[in-house]
C-alpha cells in the first residue's frame, strides 16, 4: 500500500478501507508518513468528506494508536461528555459533581486550552495547591469514593489526534466533520467511557456557525457512537454569547460554585444548559426513563447540597484548598475591576462570542501559544444577555485586571463583539436540538 | 498575510489576488512556506481549481521565481514546441529542425524523461559524444548558426516549478488543470519564447484521457499565453497507442533520422502529426500564411534534405558523432532483437501506450528514480498500429534487449496493453482539436 495511492482515492471522492484508514493512521503516528502527505490527505477529506463507516475505521484507527484506559472496575456505567468548545462554559464543572451526586460514574479526561480561554485543566488549577497530574489508579479511587473526578489526558493517550490536531492547526484542514467527530470520539473511546453526552455548540463562538452544520457533526458523531456499541447523545446548544457570565478561570470556577450553590436561577442559560446536559447523562447511565424524572434527581441533588459536596470532594482529593467553596472570591482576587461600557445604547442584537473570549484572553486569561503562562484570577464578568437593554454609560461587563498593558487592546476587542438595535430583537433559542441514534 | 489563511481561502473556493499568489509561491521557493502546508493548498486546487486570471497569476509568479533566459538579440520570432508527455514521441527531433529549415528559431530548452521512456535529451544523449551541458552563450550562437538547438533546462530557471513538481508527485496533487498549465507555461515564458506550440495530448498514454479533459487544459494554456502575450496554439492529438512505432531512445532518434531522411510515408501518424505541429510553428512564427502554405514549405525542407541537415548541424554544434545520421542503426546496437508475439488473434481494439512505455522501462529504457542509468540501446519497436490485424504467432514487436533479467516482466506489461477483437474497429482521429486563443 502506498499513500501517494491512497490520497489519489480520497481525492477522487472514494471510500478507503478500514485497512487503508490503518494504514494512513498507523504511518503517520510512526513518522512513516511524511506531514506533507498528511495534509493533503485532510485537506482531500475536507473537500470530499468520508462516509459514516469510513469515519468510525477512522475513529477507532486513531484510538487504536496508543495507550488506553481501562475503567471496566469502577461500578456503574461511566458516562463522558464533551462540549466542542465554547466561551464562558464551565458545564463540566457543575455536571461531573451533579451527575456524581445522582449516582452516576463520572471519570472524565480533560483537555488544556486550545482556544481563547482556558480548557477545564485550567479552571481546576484556578484553586490553590490543586494538581491534575495523578496516576491513573488514584483517579480511579477518588471516582469510586467520590462519583467524579476529571484529571488531564494521560500521556500515550490517542497519540494519532495530538500530531494531527498540530497538522490541522496550520494547513487550515480543521474545519471537516470526519476529523472532527474522529478527534472527539477517539479520546472519549480510549478514555474508556461506556457512555457519551455531546454538546455541540452552534454559532458566532463555536466551531459550527450554523445550526445545520452543528446537527451534521452532532448526527455523525451519534451515529460512530452507535457504530461502536457506545450510547450517545447530541444536544445542539446556542454559543452566540458567552454560555455563563463568567469567562476567566478562577471566574468561571467562582460561578460553577455558585451554581452548586443554589445562587443561580433556573432562568440562567448555564444552569438551563447543566441541567438538560446532566438530564441525558443520568438518562445514558440508565439512572432516568426520562428528562423529567432526571431533572427531578438533579434539582434535589442541587437543592440539598450534595452536588456542591462532591466538588469539593473532588478538589480536595486533588490537592485543592476547598476554601473557596465556603468562599469563591478568593479564586478571583485582582488589582483592579473594571466597569466597562460601549460607545452608544440600545438591544443587543449581536455578542460575538469569540471576540469576548479573545478580550478575557488579552487579558491573561487564556493562551496564546502552547506553553504561555494563565493568570488563574483575571478575565471578565458579562452583566447583560443577548437582547438586553443597554443605556448610555451602562456598563455590560467587569473586566478582572492585574496586568494594564494590553487593556486597551481588550476593551477595542470586547467591544468589537457588540452589535445594538433600537428595537428588541426576538429571542434565540438556548438549544436547538437533541440528536440520538 | 498567513498561508493558514490563504489555504482556508481556496479551501472554500475564493480566487486569489496577485499579490496572494505571489506571497505563497516566493514563501515556497524561499523555504518559508513548509512543504505540509504548501501541499495542502495544492490539494486544495486540485478539487477547487483557480480561475484563468488566478493561473496566469500563478504561471508569472512561478516564472519569477528563479532566473530568466534572454532570446531577444536572435533573429526572427522565437517559437517553442511543447509536448505533455507521450510513449514514442520523436516530434521535437523532427519539428525542430524542418522549422528551422524553413526559417524558424527554434532555441529549445527540454527537460529530462520523468515519464516511462526518456526525455528529449535522453533521446539528444543516444549519440555518442553528445553533452547537452552547453552554456547558454554557446547555444545561442548555435541557434543563429543552424536555426535550432535543444538544450538542457538553465539551472535556476523557475525554481518554484521543480519544488512544487516534487511536492506535487508524492502528494497526488498532478492532476490539476491550473497547475499542469502554470508548470508548462511558467517554463516556457521562463525560457525566453515569443510563441508556443502545444501539442496536448489525450488517451491512455496521457495524463488527460479524455478528448475533453484534454480540451480544458489546452484551452487553459492558450487562454494563459494570450494573457501573457505570447501567441499559443495548442493542438489536442491522440495517445491511445505510441506515436510513432519507436520506444526508446537510440530507436526514437534513429526514427527521427528517418523520417527526415523522407523515409517513413505521409499516411503514418508520427509522419502527420509532425507536419501538423510544425505547420503551426511556423504560422505562429509568421514564416506561412496558412497551413497549406506551411505544409508545402514543410514538405521541401524534408525532400530537398534540408532538415536531416539542421538535425545533424545541432547533433555535430553539441558535440555528437553524426555517423548516424547516414547510418542510423549504431545508435540501436543490441545483444538480442526479440521478436513478440500477442496470445490469441484478432484486430487491435486497444493498445494502452503507458504499458508499452512501462515495457520499454523494464528493458532500460527509462528511469525508475532519479539518477537511474538509461540503456540507450534498447526498447521496443512496433510492427502493428490500433486497428490493425494480428494472426496467430504473428509478430506485433520486436523487443531491443541488452540485459535478460526483467525480460520476462518486460513481456508481460507488453502483453497487457493489448485487446484484441474479432470485428475490424471504427478508425480513432489521431487529431482532436486545434485550439487558438
Amino acid at each position: 500500500m502506498r499513500m501517494v495511492d491512497l490520497i489519489e482515492a480520497k481525492r477522487l471522492g472514494r471510500e478507503h478501507t478500514g485497512e487503508e484508514i490503518a494504514f494512513i493512521i498507523n504511518g503517520f503516528t510512526n513518522d512513516q508518513v511524511p506531514d506533507y502527505q498528511m495534509s493533503a490527505w485532510m485537506m482531500a477529506v475536507c473537500l470530499q468528506g468520508m462516509t459514516e463507516k469510513e469515519t468510525s475505521m477512522l475513529t477507532m484507527a486513531m484510538k487504536d494508536s496508543g495507550s488506553t484506559v481501562d475503567l471496566s472496575d469502577l461500578p456503574g456505567v461511566k458516562v463522558d461528555k464533551h462540549s466542542t468548545g465554547g466561551v464562558g462554559d464551565t458545564t463540566t464543572l457543575v455536571i461531573g459533581p451533579l451527575v456524581a451526586a445522582c449516582g452516576g460514574t463520572v471519570a472524565k479526561m480533560s483537555g488544556r486550552g486550545l482556544g481563547h480561554t482556558g480548557g477545564t485543566l485550567d479552571k481546576l488549577e484556578s484553586v490553590p495547591g490543586l494538581r491534575i497530574g495523578v496516576s491513573e489508579e488514584r483517579f480511579k479511587q477518588i471516582v469510586r469514593e467520590n462519583g467524579v473526578c476529571v484529571i488531564g489526558q494521560t500521556e500515550g493517550l490517542v497519540p494519532a489526534d495530538k500530531k494531527m490536531y498540530q497538522l490541522r492547526d496550520v494547513t487550515n484542514t480543521v474545519q471537516s466533520v470526519p476529523l472532527i467527530a474522529s478527534s472527539v470520539m477517539s479520546k472519549k473511546l480510549a478514555a474508556g467511557t461506556d457512555a457519551i453526552v455531546l454538546d455541540v455548540k452552534t454559532g458566532s463562538g463555536a466551531f459550527m456557525q450554523t445550526p445545520d452544520e452543528a446537527r451534521a457533526l452532532a448526527r455523525t458523531m451519534v451515529k460512530i457512537g452507535a457504530l461502536l456499541n457506545k450510547k450517545t447523545v447530541a444536544i445542539i446548544t446556542d454559543m452566540n454569547q458567552p454560555l455563563g457570565l463568567s469567562v476567566g478561570n478562577g471566574l468561571e470556577m467562582r460561578e460553577a460554585i455558585e451554581l452548586l450553590s443554589g445562587k443561580i436561577p433556573e432562568s440562567d442559560p448555564l444552569y438551563a444548559v447543566c441541567m438538560l446536559l446532566a438530564s441525558h447523562m443520568l438518562m445514558v447511565s440508565g439512572l432516568a426513563e426520562n428528562e423529567a424524572e432526571a431533572k427531578v434527581k438533579l434539582t434535589r441533588a442541587l437543592v440539598s447540597g450534595e452536588g456542591l459536596k462532591r466538588l469539593e470532594g473532588m478538589l480536595k482529593a486533588l490537592g485543592g484548598d476547598t476554601a473557596c467553596i465556603k468562599e469563591p472570591d478568593v479564586l478571583c482576587r485582582v488589582k483592579r475591576k473594571l466597569p466597562v461600557t460601549l460607545f452608544g445604547e440600545g438591544y443587543i442584537h449581536a455578542m460575538h462570542a469569540e471576540r469576548i473570549g479573545i478580550a478575557a484572553q488579552i487579558l491573561g486569561a487564556g493562551r496564546e501559544q502552547k506553553g504561555d503562562p494563565i493568570d488563574y484570577a483575571v478575565g471578565l464578568v458579562m452583566h447583560k444577555r443577548m437582547g438586553d437593554r443597554v443605556e448610555k454609560g451602562e456598563s455590560v461587563a467587569t473586566f478582572y485586571v492585574n496586568a494594564e498593558e494590553r487593556l486597551e487592546e481588550a476593551l477595542e476587542m470586547f467591544r468589537s463583539a457588540f452589535v445594538l438595535g433600537t428595537e428588541k430583537p426576538a429571542h434565540a433559542p438556548m438549544v436547538y436540538d437533541v440528536i440520538t441514534a
